[in-house]
């Protein structure tokens, strides 16, 4: 497969700044590259108390594997030993007579017992069945090396011979994964916790952040492998306490400048292959995520030069967002994704839309200031403005929370952010995330992503105490559900939760779900 | 995908024979290359006139298909208005918004209509679906070239999106084959027949020998694209009528006498990747047509060199052959495989493998002589006993037929065979072929091949009409029924016949049936 390489603009009005690509280009880190070889193999059996109902149970040792041969309607399932993210490759040789037919080879690769167990020609979700990580290959010549082409993401592989003929069987040798990352894990600091499922916690988030840091930060190396600007924001915000990969931070913060629509605006995500291409999604949090993720690249690596010369993208961001008020300097309430915020269904994004506005104005008010730009004194009265209406408007003092949209509903993504955005004297924050857990409405966190922003709120207030246990609750679940990194979807009360139609699209590897090693290391927990 | 190339013996006790490895290597043809596009798209609708219940119409032209764009569920059907054999590439782009999940892609080659209107997945036949030409490819970067690395057989081409995303959809251009073939049309000096049957039945057959020759004579581009003897034979007859690749026929001769197994026997068939290997498949004719092949190729070619440096293997092959007679002197009666001659489940092939060790001593004895053998007098001596034997023990005059195996079976293939082998006076012969035409024995010729000695033995015996009569009916059926090439398998009392099991395994592109370019030709028709 041959592929022209070239820019691809997704709009003409989109003029791609070839200075900015460039520097991008210059800042492309060269892969780490491992062989991981299978550890064992396996039976992946049906067991209702583990996770979609399947557990991977250890069959025979990796070295029984080659003296095995397999006919047609055979399987194998091979245990890499913890999540890889690479090349595939093995040794196929046949046993019996000349091969005097070519083999028709399946092989199945999960992140999660479940994706080598179910069919999954049964998915039926709303998002792409071309994700699922599947191939059948048909091969003319035995023995042979076969050398997969595309990169997965898994810890279990199935082969699954579909046909050779009367006359042979295939055996399996040297089934290798060569791993890829732009994380060197000799960047990071060991932490061992005196408490130990804080310490794996952590080890489990490096190992998420690692195999998410590829040629750029992606969201999910199963899916959807591309960059989000919400995503880069945390995994950014981790890296700087672990592999401290500055310049990859830098090389992403160039890709999303160089490519702003026709009004300036950052989009959400970006495609990297085959040229530089943003996508057509806009939500005004991601947009406004690029001027706080310069913010704190700039707080990282003191790297005055590009903060300079980022600055106006980061600037248009805010100056963009504030054009999106409405007559009572609330941002307007908009249906769907006007805001990401988080996948909950039910969630109006109005209040913590301004909220997220808020914060990202109090990160670019010192940040003009420090570069002497103009407008400076006009972003921090519009802050004040802000801030005001949102305590005319959206705060219920009756109810004591935050309230949202026509309905005003009281969310947790509402109260989260306002106390991320420190409206409140940090006392009244307090007793309002105390509130928030005692009251418990309706409308909670869906994902590792709001998740993460509970506990940065909890920590914000003093609630140490409350943010260790919840976080220890929540990403030590996904432990003790088997997570080998930390997974995309993970609502406690309903394990098998997609907002996709199916766990099987779900990401068991995923970027905003890292956050941990921030959240512990950051802030010394 | 990489393959190690190296030798691969079937059996310990097969020593190859390097010199002769290395002189076919050098005799390894220069592909001609062509690229071919796609002429139309095509609708394949029922029709129980047509063969197998499928018609393919026209639908529109190819330019209109650049300009459509396909979503999930979305397929078209490319007519590339003749057979092909060669390598596939496409141009896919994307329609909408950038990409963002991968293109899976379903690609479904056929030589015939039915094979790109059925499910293959309801092939249920014995020998390997891993044939059936289909692939799913899953493209992660677009706009991109696809470059199919297997070659396929085919005329139809189905593309089917089985997935984009809500997103996007993609569109389809430059649909190319880079055709294969080591056959020069520029040797082929152009038959035009008074009858036009028998000037599109040599058109067809010349197609065929074509797209067969390939690294070696392939029995069938699309199945099971190896090097059968049987095959050979009657390839090189049309070869040397035709393409005049004396070359080709050399190097397959070379390749077979490299690796006799630890007897001397000749296999039936080579497999050529990834090094020479003899399957382990005997059968008595197809050895002895080593010895046939050799003497056509010496009496095409004039190369005696040849000749000289292979008669070992060649007699080798008539001395087994004389190993495997009764005490009455007649081939012992084996079951199954013994010998190939037709795929008829019933036939007894006791007699016809007489036959045609009578016939392979015949050939065999004057290239002794030629050569000074000393060989050559018991060569003859065997031959008359085979002869009296014959008449003594397999003729039944009172039938008038041969008579084959304990049930003394009156077949086709043994009335053919001894006519071939010219065993009875030339009148006698003919008056066999009237008889046996007249009587029509129950057990009659299945295949294209056995046609081919039907068709030879009215010739030899001058009953010509008859032979353009019945070569026009059958070959001429094919065309009728739309054959662009001769189909390995054709009864026209039961169009549906596949020894297979499944008529969407057949091969429609089959060495063996390309013989009528030889017989119009060589007899002057």
């Amino acid at each position: 497969m041959a592929n022209d390489r070239e820019t691809y603009e997704s709009s003409p009005a989109v003029v791609p700044k070839r200075s900015f690509i460039e520097q991008a280009e210059r800042l492309k880190p060269v892969l780490l590259q491992r062989d991981e070889e299978a550890r064992q193999n396996v039976e992946v059996v049906p067991d209702e108390r583990a996770i979609h109902g399947w557990r991977a149970i250890a069959a025979s040792s990796a070295d029984t594997l080659a003296p095995q041969s397999f006919g047609k309607g055979d399987a194998v399932i091979l245990d890499f030993g913890d999540h890889r993210v690479g090349y595939v490759s093995l040794d196929v040789k046949p046993v019996g007579s000349p091969p005097d037919a070519p083999l028709r080879l399946k092989l199945t690769f999960g992140e999660m017992p479940v994706e080598v167990a179910e069919p999954l020609a049964n998915y039926n979700g709303w998002i792409s069945s071309s994700w699922l990580q599947e191939e059948t290959i048909t091969v003319d010549v035995l023995p042979c090396r076969i050398e997969m082409p595309r990169r997965y993401s898994f810890r279990y592989l199935k082969l699954e011979v579909l046909d050779t003929s009367r006359k042979y069987r295939v055996a399996f040798d040297r089934v290798l994964c060569r791993t890829v990352t732009s994380a060197d894990p000799a960047q990071v600091v060991p932490l061992v916790h005196a408490d130990p499922l804080l310490t794996e916690i952590d080890r489990v988030s490096v190992r998420t952040l690692e195999d998410c840091m590829q040629d750029v930060f992606e969201d999910g190396p199963k899916r959807d492998r591309r960059l989000w600007l919400g995503d880069l924001r945390l995994q950014a915000l981790a890296n700087y306490e672990t592999f401290r990969n500055y310049d990859l931070v830098k090389r992403c913060l160039y890709l999303f400048a160089s490519v702003p629509d026709e009004r300036g605006r950052v989009t959400s995500n970006l495609f990297i292959e085959p040229g530089i291409i943003a996508d057509d999604t806009y939500f005004l949090d991601y947009s406004l995520f690029f001027t706080t993720a310069l913010h704190d690249y700039f707080r990282a690596s003191e790297d005055k030069a590009t903060l300079q010369e980022l600055w106006p993208t980061a600037r248009r961001q805010a100056e963009l967002a504030l054009e999106c008020l409405d007559e009572r300097n609330i941002v307007m309430d908009r249906e769907g994704w006007g805001a990401f915020i988080d996948w909950h269904p039910k969630l109006n994004k109005q209040a913590s839309a301004h909220a997220v506005l808020i914060y990202a104005l109090k990160r670019a008010v010192p940040l003009a200031e420090l570069l002497g730009c103009e407008s400076a004194p006009r972003f921090a009265e519009r802050l004040k403005a802000l801030e005001a209406a949102a305590m005319a408007d959206l705060w219920d003092a009756e109810r004591g929370f935050f309230v949202s949209g026509p309905e005003r509903q009281v969310s947790w993504a509402s109260q989260i952010w306002f106390v991320l955005a420190e409206v409140l004297p940090k006392e009244d924050s307090r007793l309002l995330m105390l509130r928030l857990l005692a009251e418990r409405p309706q409308v909670g966190p869906t994902t590792p992503y709001m998740y993460h922003h509970l506990i940065e709120a909890l920590l914000l207030t003093g609630l140490k105490e409350e943010a260790v246990s919840r976080m220890k609750a929540y990403w030590g679940g996904m432990i003790a559900d088997g997570a080998d990194t930390f997974w995309e979807l993970y609502d406690p009360e309903n394990k098998s939760f997609s907002p996709y139609g199916s766990y099987l699209i779900n990401s068991y590897c995923h970027a905003w779900s890292c956050t941990p090693a921030y959240l512990i290391r950051h802030y010394r927990l």
